[in-house]
């Protein structure tokens, strides 16, 4: 196999962005070799200085620019405009292609940047499907997770803290240019893709039967705290005050952890006096408390190092719970023994263990995890490539 | 512009999966017309029967398998073995792919598979980047999220209820398949592509900056409830007992939030007084409880509809929580209103409203919301349209 280049080498985006959707999308493809090019107001958009900060320094742009370049035109000024409509509509085989969450009207509509470039493909993305504004955490109140997520026993709604939809709208804003670069590739022509974090986060919802649950069913389930719903799965606590993600999601799961534990006895009993097939999720689920109750002082009564050592000889599907600093500290995945990981310099804020693309692909070089560019970095640079002089 | 076929029209994936990640995946090329072959077992796999359920049945696989064709084969015997590798391998250009989070060897690894077909393409989905066995719950464990969720008082882990790993896996995996596709039509060459949830939730936790901040900071962030961490957010209470998201991210949307409650004033107060700039994101954050009592009473003196009301008017960034039920009840983009849903008859759950793709392509033609297809339907006819009769 020719591995040579970056899977995406030639390709060319322009990204013009905020928060997290789109510059996400952005990096998705910069990770694999695209040239993506992000286009700021002089001085930044409204997501240069988001928390978490170092130094005043915003992580969070840091995280979701990686291995871009930086340009920054004021988009105010009628120069600004055309300098942005000719960088989007350079020529190239690979360019032609634009990604943004910012209002499209007037000059940076599709109907104005295509007449520059009629293969253009631009992916927008919204709130709501109609345009409407909307971000991660309202479109997560409104679908239902948060009364679902949390502690059984609390009265409110829990927000989810990673914006979850946010995420997989970038992912798919990815795979949508893929897709329409495709077909550009075999028909010739560009097109406006949209996408929506609101119908984004409904269609999963669809996926995961959760609103055919909700039509179907006239009591769909409410909140069961860390249990997953419908199998065998919990969080426990060990002697030393750790807590561990315990599952059996598989009837193999299922023996590995009785094994583990040396419980199949116990299981064994219980499943005859209730008269109920553990190798069943439903019937798992059915009896969890029961279930909760025996595997509770099994694992409380002994330290994390002990469990964690006996369920990996067996196969159980388990995980302690790690906070983010446990998680470079203790776990080999998040350190420079995973080839994703590389420890990079950041101009202005130092080294930092960084990530590239979690896709690994057979034939294509991997692009080496890229720190974000300053605010503006290539400005001068890409003015002079794409000969933008005002 | 041609709006003839559907995007995906010609592309041919064989999905050998379980779960939510591989399938998510297959359904997203699904959804845009690509025709995508699930193999599972005589009666099914290890996910047919996983909650939620109506009357006896899988909604999860119902969602998880929308617009796919389904095919049962036994691949325990060597005759099954031959016929997928033969399905898999079948010519075509926009054949020979194999999307799968199964385990992989032997017969159906890459290098028996590339032998039926050298420009073969897998993506294959594993737990842990080394293939060890993790799944979304035991990830998110791992990541560090569920000691940022939920209310500040709680003293354990909060787990996300929302797949969400699974979600960007899958989507990521679609992602990958149009990638390889791309590399494939460029340079005529397959490949393997491999990817791992936890290599998903910790490239994310990286573009989120949560990393780095882990790394550089001394003490990283900790648990703030449902409060949107740096920045103005958080759920609050109306005189009719329902909870509304209410946020400000922008400038912008911090003066409307001021405008419609009147309480412009009050907050300018707050600002000299405690010598802010509300207009910063950090100095709304850092002063936020103060923030909070003037605006609690607002909203808890008002019914949802009259919030509702008055934030619409001045564009002010706020949802009503809802359950699922309320979703489908009462929000028309849950609804056949949205050109995203059908109401759509499965020939064992009955009819309920149903997603197509969140993505709209303005050169294809959207593909209508599918039902999923019951198991092995489509057996016989794969069977004789690829000719692997035993």
């Amino acid at each position: 196999m020719s591995v040579g280049a970056p899977l995406l080498a030639g390709l060319r985006i322009v990204e013009v962005s905020a928060f997290v959707a789109a510059p996400l999308g952005g990096a998705t493809l910069a990770a694999l070799g695209a040239d993506v090019i992000r286009v700021d107001p002089p001085g930044g958009g409204i997501d240069i200085d988001r928390w978490p900060l170092h130094r005043g320094r915003s992580l969070y742009w840091a995280g979701l620019n990686q291995g871009k370049r930086s340009v920054t035109i004021d988009t105010r000024s009628e120069a600004g405009q055309r300098q942005v409509s000719r960088l989007i509509a350079a020529p190239g085989e690979g360019g032609g292609i634009v990604l943004t969450n910012l209002p499209v009207r007037g000059w940076n509509s599709y109907a104005e940047l295509s007449k520059l470039r009629p293969d253009l493909i631009m992916v927008v993305i919204t709130g709501d499907r109609d345009g409407g504004t909307a971000v991660d955490y309202t479109v997560n109140a409104a679908v239902g997770f948060p009364w679902l997520t949390g502690p059984e026993d609390h009265d409110g709604p829990v927000n989810h803290v990673l914006p979850a939809w946010d995420g997989m709208t970038g992912f798919l804003a990815a795979f949508a240019i893929l897709a329409a670069e495709r077909h550009r590739r075999l028909h010739g022509e560009g097109q406006l893709v949209e996408l929506s974090l609101a119908d984004v986060a409904m269609a999963m919802a669809g996926h995961l039967g959760l609103i055919a649950e909700a039509i179907l069913e006239p009591e769909p389930r409410g909140r069961f705290g860390n249990d997953v719903y419908g199998t065998f799965g919990r969080d426990f606590g060990t002697r030393d005050g750790r807590r561990v993600m315990v599952l059996a999601l598989t009837p193999r799961q299922w023996l590995s952890l009785g094994e583990a534990t040396g419980l199949s006895p116990d299981f064994s009993d219980l499943e005859s006096h209730v008269v109920a097939d553990f190798r069943k999720e439903g019937d798992r689920w059915a009896h969890r408390q029961q279930l909760y109750e025996l595997l509770e002082p099994w694992i409380a009564e002994r330290e994390l190092a002990d469990v964690g050592k006996v369920f990996d000889q067996h196969g159980v599907l388990w995980s302690p719970y790690q906070t983010v600093k446990q998680l470079i500290a203790d776990d080999p995945r998040a350190s420079t023994a995973n080839p994703m990981f590389s420890d990079v310099d950041h101009p202005d804020l130092g080294r930092f263990l960084t990530t590239g693309s979690p896709l690994r692909f057979g034939a294509a070089a991997p692009v080496p995890p890229r720190p974000a560019p300053t605010l503006g970095e290539h400005t001068e640079e890409v003015m002079r490539e794409f000969g933008l002089e005002p």
